[in-house]
C-alpha cells in the first residue's frame, strides 16, 4: 500500500502562507505549533519542496527527538538547487533529496534519486517510499508542491490552521499555487474537524 | 460616523475565490448562501469592482425584495469599464458608479461620482456615503477591492465562508490580492465566531 498523504500548512484570512516577500510569518498560534510538533512525529517522512528549503532553510526535525525518532526528510528539488549548506542536510536526521532523471548534483552524506523527465514522478516517489517502508508523508509546503500532490490526487488528508491575519498580495504564496484547476477538476475534500485553537481555527479534512 | 465595512466572501480550502480562469464558483453551502441574503437586507449599501461586473454580472439585489427595500449598489469603477448591459445597470435598485476624478464616462439612468486622481479616494467615499445616510457598506469583492479596503484601514468586520474544494492555482484570486502587506503591516483581526455550515465552515472576525 501507498504511504499516506497528509498535507498541513497555516494560511491567513485571506488564504496566504507568506507574505509577497516570501518571508515566513508566523502564522499558527501556540497550540498548533505544538500539535504540528506531534503529527510530524506520528509521521515516517515530512516533505517539502526546494523553494521552502530556499526561502526559509528549515531543520525538518522534531525538538527533542532523538535521531532514530527522527521522520526522513524528503525535498523535491528537479533541478538540484539545495544549498550544501542547507540546515536539512544536517545529521540530525536521515535526508533524501528528489531531482528529476539526470540532474547532475550531489550532497556529502545525502542520498539523492532522479525520477520523472520533466516533471518529479510522484507515483515513483511513492512506490521507492513503500518499498523503505514509509506508511506516512507530511508534505509542509510550499504551494506549488502541495498542488503537485492534489493534482497527483495523492492527497489523504489535509489540515489547515486558519490564523487572524491579513496578508494580501495578488502573488503571494497560498497552500496550492501551481496551475490550478479547472472547475470540474477541483479536489474534492470532507470536513471532518473544526477546533478553534487560540486566536485561530484548525480545519480538518479528508479526501471526499 | 462613518459607515461600517463588512467585508464577506467564500474561498476554497487554499484560498482562491475562483478558479484561474476568474469563473465564478459555487462554494458557498445553502446555509451559506441564505446567511449572505439576510446579511445583504442588513446594509445601506453593497460594494463591488469592475472586475466582479466584467466576470460575474451580478445583480446584486436581493431577491424577493421590494426596489425601496434594496440596498444601494455601488461600483468601483477607475476607467468606467462598467458595460452598459451590466446587470448592476437594471432598476431593481439604485446603483452609484465611482470612477477616478476626470474619468469620462456615463452610464444611462445611474448616477457617477469620480473620487481621487490615481487611486478611488475610498475616505472621500466613506464622506459621500456618510452625508447619503449610509451606515453600512458589504464589500462582496473581488479581491483587489477587498484589499484596498484593508489598506485603507477600514474594515470593521470580516466574515468568510470555507468551502471544502481545492481550487489551486498561482494567479487565482484571492480574497484580498492586491500588493499585499509586509508581515509588520498585516492587518489584524479578532476571531469572534466558527460556526459549521453544511460542508464548510463560517469563520467570522471583527477589527483586533
Amino acid at each position: 500500500m501507498r504511504p499516506q498523504v497528509i498535507v498541513n500548512c497555516a494560511m491567513s484570512v485571506d488564504g496566504k502562507i507568506s507574505t509577497k516577500e516570501r518571508r515566513q510569518v508566523r502564522i499558527s498560534s501556540e497550540e498548533d505549533l505544538a500539535r504540528v510538533r506531534a503529527l510530524r512525529l506520528e509521521c515516517d517522512a515530512i516533505l517539502v519542496g526546494v523553494g521552502t528549503v530556499v526561502a526559509d532553510d528549515p531543520h525538518l526535525t522534531v525538538k527533542g527527538q532523538p535521531k532514530e525518532r527522527q521522520p526522513l526528510r524528503i525535498v523535491l528539488d528537479p533541478q538540484g538547487r539545495t544549498p550544501s549548506t542547507a540546515r536539512v542536510l544536517n545529521d540530525w536526521a536521515e535526508t533524501l533529496i528528489v531531482t528529476l532523471e539526470g540532474t547532475k548534483a550531489s550532497w556529502h552524506s545525502v542520498s539523492s534519486v532522479g525520477l520523472g523527465k520533466k516533471r518529479i514522478d510522484l507515483m515513483a516517489l511513492m512506490d521507492l517510499l513503500e518499498k523503505r517502508g514509509v506508511r506516512s508523508i507530511l508534505v509542509e509546503g510550499g504551494g506549488e508542491t502541495i498542488f503537485s500532490f492534489f493534482q497527483a490526487g495523492l492527497v489523504d488528508r489535509y489540515t489547515v490552521f486558519v490564523g487572524s491575519k491579513v496578508l494580501g498580495g495578488k502573488t503571494s504564496p497560498t497552500p496550492a499555487d501551481g496551475e490550478g484547476f479547472l472547475e470540474k477538476d477541483a479536489y474534492s475534500l470532507k470536513l471532518v474537524g473544526v477546533e478553534r485553537m487560540g486566536d485561530g481555527v484548525l480545519l480538518s479534512y479528508e479526501r471526499a
